[in-house]
């Protein structure tokens, strides 16, 4: 049974070095930092967001296969292009999600064109840094009242 | 001289049929209705909102070069996926934009996976439906404040 | 509420040349001479035929969405191949329609290969000239009597 | 020496389950039904229509090499998409041809969106169910007349 | 109405060839020896077989066509991979089928990795030599027990 | 009846922006600047030019239609790479022409690389600026010079 | 030296939730019904049977480093498609394996068609369930015997 | 055991034409007129000739499995490009072949371009007309004498 | 140093034959009649042009080694859509080029659709036969004054 | 003026090694022992064969530019793959030629699978040895009788 | 702060296989023997090596996040075609890097001939075997000195 | 046969601009300086180098005719792309090679991704400047050593 009062959030490969990794790309603000503001937006909301950031796909399935949260926000990084594993999880566990990424992926490397999440994802968000979470997780938060 | 108080707004073809196209695919609010709401949203944050829905190209075209505002958020409709002269009325006046989509494009036929106009956004938005207009509203005013 | 009692013929680029464009290819009848007879057609099973040719996509779309036709035939000229947004528009009023194309577009060059209508319509006939438009007329007024 | 006052009708492998064979797509129709109502046709416009209906692409090509019709209206079934024989038969003997399918195959799985026949094919007509033979035929019989 | 209690069995081109046929790549029974311990297997389950080689693709479009079994199994050696007329056979009478293949075809020619039958198989077994056709006749039972 | 007295030159999208647009790509002179100069050039041979900037495709084509000049210079802008309408407009009043391309396409995205309207031209000059039109110029007069 | 009477089988990402996960595509039944079966299926053969099921493809890699098995049967799940890795363990260490998928790839997204694996496998079977397992046993047992 | 005293000739759908077909590509001498003087060279060199010709697949592929031959000549027709089947054939009793085409197939239809026999063949001849037969034929007579 | 007053004119292998070679595509003028027209051109601008045809591709590297006029002009010829060490001559000298094409290689076969050369030009002109040299060379000689 | 009475022989690059070079590929004849016999072949025939070998492109070009004979034979080695100037070289001069590979280049890398020269070629033969020049020039003598 | 006298050794899955996978194309020394003697050499050059073989591709995207070697070595194993994540943790914490393969990639399967890491490496060895490691520490030390 | 005391080095067109072409992706070093360094090494090691730069590829061709050497290091500069003859050079004689290239191939243009020599060649490496070279030669004179 699913917690209409929960919201997962899962960050890829790579994402805990945000503030760090290339910030005319990615923004100086960290991983920390986001996480803190979201915890907030949640709270405010009053919804619970629980957060895992993991550079290992299989924990970010097993993240997804134990929740027991009723939408997923996600920012795969580098998986997105590459992990049909990851795919099958959300759809293994009928888990609904938002994808987001902070960077515009069309304005960059051909491979980051195409997303084995986003044509089963409710939505999709790129570009807009760490306020694409913000948008991401208010999306998810409206969702789960209409659900709810 | 760009107005950093003024955003505008464009809706390609067939988006004055909102609320009656597909409504399992592109909600049942109408776009007067959506347009209201920005409207408010706009003003609330004291930002003029110029708004245009045309089926026409060319009129998106000239409305590109006309406008004074510091950015646009535009739904290119069906052209997202076949004019390059759109894109290059952006490219031409150097006129930041935040790209929209009402579905979600990559769960739809192949030919709409593609866009002239994503590389060149300043952030992308789909499958969210009319609240993708709100997130971009809402980045765009960021977007002047941060540039003002 | 759709009039099962009338069709739209819809025209697009470069048809009103018809009689003078490329004879060898599309034939010497004007589109004129081709309309009349199509009304004759028509009124002699008791329907209304409304046409529109027109060189601008933006008068095609708006048509389509103006008519309370209960069918279309569309010969899409140059547009078979470009146009997302004529294609959105029949989508968007949910109007069924018939292709048709003077010329074998199979014997063309390769992009006329392609339409971004054919998936969408009830049928296609290419390459019998005017007659293409009668037949497609004769359809068009049977599906309107099983469906009325 | 061609008679122009007969037509050759061809169906190729699987016509002739007409009437069994997914009727959601071919219709209730049987092919005697259908050829029925051709041979009225036909007669009505004093023409002779010879019809052969077969599974194997040899005894299509040999009825080609064979016939002395003026004209041929043939449906190739799924040879349509594999048989360069089929088409070298038509090409070698030099008899015109119309292409018919009773389903939308622009509608269906991407390999029946090539024919082998269409681009030497005098016209192609698909989606419109069993009047598509009518259409044709009746262009067939008018091209004789023309001929003649 | 389909006969629960029958199987068909067919074999395509060159497939009478086992044993005698590169046998490092397809072993050395024969095709006998493999249908005799078939009959047998099927015997044993109570199981009618009904079995049909043929070089013909229209010998085997004519099979199925034909048959009341409620269940093939078929190996269509080399028009497993150019023969649309077949797959449509199928789809003509649905009538559920197993693939089989005696030699892995993914670790042979780029095009023997493409089938027209696949997708519209209840399932496929490939590389496994004559107990593929053991495997699959099995299932095909199995099927029929539950179905009945 | 063509008049081999005069060249119609068209500009289509964005065209009117230039001096303004991408000046490191397009140059610093305005549409008028260079408009200027080829009237001079064209009176000095004794040939009329008519001018067309248009973001309309549509406006584009009609103007093709209503000339009665004998050969044409074009800078289609963005539609070059996606309006096939364009290209039977051409076609349809067999009308000769030149393109002309401010910029060199072969140096920018993949998507400028084709043109629908090359293989239709007489010739095709790109990427030396402004001059491209005076070299065209000068390459119609000739032309009506030898039709004469 | 390998143990010829031990069997290892793999289960990759996500085919824990068997039972759970999509089970019109999947069948009800969890992995442990399954591996409890096949368990007496070797215990009946007089075989070892080592499972490992994991989510992290390092796991699956170091499974088939570490096995004294003879054989593999593997369900890669969605690493059949992504993983080069898993391919080089089975060729790094020279173990024989079958290759099985519950459902069948081929009616499923385009990118489910390829599989790294397939060509280096004795045999895949795939689309016929659990029963696939069972198959891909017996094949794995005889082929023991058969090199034993 | 394989004659090597006896040379089968092939020759594929639509090659009874000959003569009749298209002259300007194919030449004007029949099909009996090239068997005829091939005769007579195979004679002239002690070798017997076994031809036929077919427009049907299946029997050219039991015309393979049944002959004693230990060399063939085969012009395929339309089937160069379609038949699996046929290559299959020429594999399955290991018996070696020469391609001839009468007309360049390189200087025809893109889809003449590949033929899913010449990879295994000894070697092709194409557009030299009927002489082509005559090499082929010296051709498979010297291998005779060679392996002899 | 670059000289500026000097300009290298390079013609690629076969362009020896003009006014022999296909004249209907390239004119009935010789090279030395072009050459001949163009030193004049040359020294009415006050600027020496240097000239070499050459059927090998290492005599056109070295001459564009060893040259130090300010900038070339180039018909490569066949080597257009072969050499990269063409190209690569250019790049390692850095000396700007005007590419030109007598004929319209838009309207030939595909392989002529490409250039190594086109993205690194200035500028490209193609099938405005020998006057494409003259305006080459206008253009090739204001630049020079731009950058004197 | 061209000699009836004389055949161009020309053999690309590395031919040279011919009997050094994979003898395994093209045997073990030295071109030398090839172009005795075709000379005693010529000669036999009263015709003049002019012979030239060589691994620079340039000189093979330049040959046939040179050439009076009417009609040419040659092997053009790796250059069949890559040189669109030796195309233009037989086009430039409209020199009948015939296209010989002593291997099956269809057996080999995917790159020897397209030849710039075969679809302007008379005929083509490959994978025959040396006993290909020996019927290209057979055909070569024919085809000049008959033009003679 | 990066230590210039640092550098980080990566090896992929599978390599801690090294002397027993695959020697005919790996060679027989074992990753310990290579790795023994690259610490030799750089402590010979006054350079700590760090040392990570894991087949978790996890572990090696945290090893670069964590290291304070200025510079690293890797050989990604099966990751170098399918791991975006890897790219992006060097990416993110901006180390360079020389790429190394045992094999010749270029030799083997297709999908081996694209890395995802190439284009961002300092270079690339392959095919060299062991000594591959060797050359690039050598590389990666006169790098380090450089920048030291 | 071979010399195992000699190594050919080759370096194809434009390589002799070392130095002088684009010193930020090829370094300043000169062709002379680097064949200097390379003497040293080799006279160091007992082995003879023999040198050629060409920029014709004929001359690197029949360089490695011509010989004796036991391995050959080559940079083949923009032929790598573009020409089979040079690797049929390679495979005509059975002279094992390495390949170098200065800059980082994968890393540039899409069409420098592809070698025609790679998958022939010892090794490859890429992007370390001259040291590429040094490191050649040195496993260069490790594999005379092996042979020895």
């Amino acid at each position: 049974m699913r917690n209409k009062g929960k919201v997962l959030l899962l960050n890829g490969p790579n994402l805990n070095l945000l503030g760090r990794r290339e910030p005319e790309i990615y923004g100086s603000q960290t991983l920390d930092d986001i996480i803190g503001l979201l915890h907030a937006q949640a709270s405010g909301g009053g919804v619970q967001l629980d957060h895992l950031q993991s550079n290992a796909e299989y924990e970010l399935i097993e993240a997804i296969h134990a929740t027991d949260a009723a939408i997923a926000v996600i920012n795969p990084g580098g998986l997105t292009h590459t992990s049909v594993a990851l795919r099958d999880a959300f759809l293994g566990v009928d888990l609904p999600f938002i994808e987001v990424h902070l960077s515009n992926i069309h304005a960059r490397e051909p491979f980051r064109h195409h997303s084995f999440l986003s044509d089963k994802a409710l939505g999709v968000i790129a570009g807009l840094g760490a306020q694409g979470y913000e948008f991401a997780l208010t999306a998810a938060m409206r969702h789960l009242k209409k659900a709810g």
